[in-house]
């Protein structure tokens, strides 16, 4: 079926092609990807954009002795299924499977793992300084997007690249026009001025004033073009720029008609395209998008920021309801937070939506400029805690241990759709900041109401109460989604189940009063243990002196992998039947009271 | 004395001088800023340079109506003077005194906190989109020096600017030449050619390729020069950005010739200029900056990296000793990690010198690139805890909790100079990343030796054994620099102190032979409570069911204010005599036993 790509196992033997060979490779390599993407679901768009790009890089250069690091990574597939990993591909993003990006333990070739943006020119700087320091003269080549020039390290990067005249060094800037959502921002403009202009020369060419030699435009689909390009600027000394233009989507009309779309879609048939299901119950992020057009209809200073994430934040209706309130600031996470501040500062009440582990990005503006000033500006988090196919590089899994330490931060996590609503409103009429944390995906299905209503400050309920006597009554703690898991499993061991509600401020009058009616306690969260909310619980409970033996269930200290959400709960013990077992096992290593199965409990209260 | 000046207590006020009074109160200024800064200590080269540039501002513009938002904000002393805190000087930095930099709560005039680099652009474009969306038409600037525009945040804000061209919207670049070092980059490069042809017309101008109208470079210290120009851009409609060139220092001699020198002095006599005086012990900083250039000798593979803190960090020796290996990055932490990540993913071991709260700048690239990865990077964390003077927005506060819940990591503390060079040489042998956090300023005095030892991984040691019987016997589980106060304390009640050396790995053989051997425990450091290191005890001891009360001391959950350290640790109950009333508190609370006063249990003894 592929006749020359199956004979590509490596690009030693891709580089033994005739160059005319190569563009029906290409539209081998892009066939697979389309029926593999398809088949597995992944990132579609973005790797049909890079397939010639790829090819041409592993021809040109001695991979893997040169370096190609491919920022965020999304678009390495052509790569992996070039480098050996063809037959991978039918696991992508599956538990015990490869990873969606690329990851140094997966393959010599990836010699830089990425995921989030903006991180290539950096990484590759690194990597040719060790070259020139050690006398090594291998090409270190950064791939990097139109929209992940946005974020500011790459600029930092860049400010940084031509210092060094005696590198061999190349930043390719792959220019599809788009991040997730369409580019934004002046670089965007400028770019797109460098294009319209190529048989001219505009007078201001921002990477020339950086001090970075500019090669460009080009058609990154014209492969005799990119390698003529290649070719020049690999005999060139010193930092090089070259500026490529791609289409997200090439070659399959459907994504390249809505890369967005398509950008990460799950399993669809390529000959009939994307079908969309609607799907019966709201995602967080669909409750959190009605919410925000509702308390933006009634109060005129709700802003809404985006760092490019206008889809998957849940931000398209707001946008298209207040464009003068909405703001995608690119892939800019620093900025997206002190542009808040500035709101915030004089009046305006911004809602920054964010995924957590991009959240780290901007983690000293929310320290520095926010929550020490004590400004009110509101953080929709969302994929909080396991995120799926994405793997360890998008996990949700730390902001509770590095939130939680900010002092006058508010700090809340849903057990349902209406709890995450109400949170939300919550947050918005706090005077300080706030953040909501919610998972990725449909919560347990408790509609959320067209109400905006408020919850009481650092107050958690008490879900269900256990009936057994002392000596076995046991209390779980449970914070956001964990909520139902922790009934799951208080059915199982006839447990009580708070929910917290506020990981910060901690409702301590009730972890007192369960610590008093209880014999010992669990914590169960979605997040590290480390530092978590499990551990605010210890806090407490030690200053007061309140010594009872408390077992703290979350996410471990390790890196979790790629898989789905289902298989991971499981994988790591947290989902019913884990979290049971690890109390059981718990209360028989310290020798505490535990209610055997439920059938056993049931007849003895018979 | 200061006849202009003194009349002067609000810009409305200097407003109704005449222009030609101007320069006159500027030399005043001047004059009162360099004999004030001599008395108090404080930043002084910066606030030589922008006399005359706040003048203007404030005579030109309708504060507090019209925002000024000063990147940085050390350079915003004649700021303070004007707007009514000349009076206030004489207690700048100092415990109930007025902060070294802008601040809300402070006055009406400061719109904007700041301290770390790069937040003015984005926080002025939120004021001015704030201003646009509620139909009000004051203008916002951003004042940023150079230095500080080489943030990849301060790009962020850039790209951002120019699209929205209906905002009253102004970017001054402040351009000096200067970090608190020399400036480095191509940012830098592309500025002085500005400047240099500035009667030609630079073809590329990065200021127009993102949209942004240039006008410059103008003499900062010309005042009509600068009144005209800012009177023009007043009339402007949209954003703008001018580029005013200063001399940090300027108008005081020595400063202007070593501005780095004069960056933040301590007290000195004006007419006698700085007289360096060999302090006796060292700092932590120079201990590091000894190990430093000893490991690197021995080891090729030692590369040194700083954003943009040559001097704060201790790396000037490292530079001239070894300048191909040496990295100032600019102010750019996210790069500064990443670029790490590459170096030491191709076979280097590069060494991050940061502070403590400027490592929160760097946190997504800690954890998405280095950690992730398992890279070899070692942290030199300087500044952790208590800094004093420069206040809220630099305390060191949070690390431990943020970097504790990374996977991987290896985080250490030293208790003195000695154990600072061996944990420096222990993380460097590691094949994973290591972090060793100490202090601003000098510690015990333990000569740090000349040799390259390192400590076994993950192990504490007793510093000091209680005499005491059960039922009154403590341990102090202390952390790096509160070792010694924990020593003092444990004289006073006679317990068991442990240096427990490693925040992460915890020594959880050692924690638990300490909770079976004493009635109750103590953890103490210099970092905050919440998620910090005696958390990390808490967890462990929670894990094993070792239920015993366990009072946490260390920075309580708000921001610290500015003063001396002593008086800080004074303040907050963290000098041997808080931490000896706060566990007698708690042992009474708690009916817990706890030995009396030194001299009774002496006599007991006896």
């Amino acid at each position: 079926m592929f006749e020359l790509l199956d004979s590509i196992n490596t690009p030693i033997r891709l580089r033994t092609l005739h160059h005319a060979a190569l563009a029906p490779l290409a539209d081998e390599l892009r066939s697979f990807i389309l029926h593999s993407v398809g088949a597995t679901g992944g990132h579609l768009s973005a790797n049909l954009g890079t397939v010639e790009l790829t090819i041409a890089l592993h021809y040109v250069f001695q991979t893997p002795d040169d370096r190609i690091v491919w920022d965020v990574g999304h678009q390495a597939y052509a790569h992996k299924i070039l480098t050996g990993r063809r037959d991978d591909m039918p696991g992508i993003r599956q538990f015990g499977g490869i990873s969606g990006f690329p990851r140094r333990c997966e393959s010599v070739y990836d010699c830089f793992g990425t995921a989030h943006s903006s991180t290539s020119i950096s990484a590759a700087l690194g990597m040719a300084i060790a070259a020139r320091n050690t006398g090594e003269s291998h090409h270190c080549i950064a791939v990097i997007g139109d929209g992940a020039l946005s974020g500011g390290m790459a600029f930092e990067a860049l400010n940084n690249a031509a210092l060094y005249p005696d590198l061999q060094f190349l930043v390719i800037v792959n220019d599809n026009d788009m991040s997730i959502s369409p580019s934004v921002g002046m670089l965007r403009e400028h770019l797109g001025a460098l294009i319209a202009n190529r048989h001219g020369n505009p007078e201001a060419n921002l990477f020339n004033a950086m001090g970075l030699p500019y090669t460009g435009p080009i058609d990154g689909h014209d492969l005799p073009e990119l390698l003529r390009a290649l070719r020049t600027l690999k005999t060139c000394r010193g930092p090089q720029l070259l500026h490529v233009v791609t289409e997200k989507g090439h070659g399959y009309s459907p994504a390249a008609a809505d890369p967005v779309l398509y950008h990460g879609p799950g399993k669809f048939n390529p000959a009939e395209g994307i079908r969309k299901s609607p799907s019966a119950s709201l995602t967080y992020t669909q409750v959190f998008s009605q919410w925000l057009v509702d308390a933006a209809e009634r109060d005129s200073r709700v802003i809404a920021i985006t760092p490019a994430m206008r889809e998957g934040s849940g931000l398209v209706e707001f946008e298209r309801r207040f464009p003068e309130r909405y703001f995608d600031v690119g892939i800019a996470e620093q900025h997206a937070l002190t542009f808040a501040a500035g709101l915030a500062a004089d009046g305006m009440r911004p809602v920054v939506a964010i995924y957590s582990t991009f959240l780290q990005r901007g983690y000293d503006q929310l320290i520095h400029d926010i929550a020490l000033q004590g400004l009110p500006v509101v953080f929709a988090i969302d994929r909080a805690g396991f995120v799926g196919a994405d793997g360890a590089t998008h996990m949700g899994q730390f902001d509770m241990a590095y939130l939680r330490c900010i002092p006058g931060l508010t700090l809340m996590a849903p057990a349902d759709e209406q709890e995450c609503r109400q949170m939300l409103q919550t947050a918005l009429q706090q005077e300080g900041p706030c953040a909501v944390r919610y998972p990725r995906g449909t919560g347990s299905g408790i509609a959320p109401g067209s109400e905006l209503t408020t919850l009481p400050l650092g107050k958690g309920v008490v879900s269900r109460r256990s009936t057994q006597p002392r000596g076995q009554r046991i209390a779980i703690l449970a914070f956001g989604s964990m909520v139902s898991v922790a009934l799951q499993t208080a059915a199982l061991i006839d447990a009580t189940v708070a929910n917290m509600r506020f990981i910060k401020p901690l409702d301590t009058q009730l972890l007192q009063a369960l610590a008093r009616e209880h014999d010992w306690l669990v914590t169960l969260e979605e997040g590290c243990v480390m530092g978590g909310a499990g551990s605010a619980c210890l806090e407490f409970l030690s200053s007061q002196g309140a010594c009872l033996p408390t077992l703290q269930l979350g996410m471990p200290d390790q890196f979790i992998e790629h898989g789905a959400t289902e298989t991971l709960l499981n994988q790591y013990g947290l989902d019913a039947e884990g979290t049971e077992l690890a109390i059981r096992r718990y209360a028989q290593a310290l020798g505490l009271g535990c209610p055997a199965a439920p059938s056993v409990f049931h007849q003895a209260s018979a």
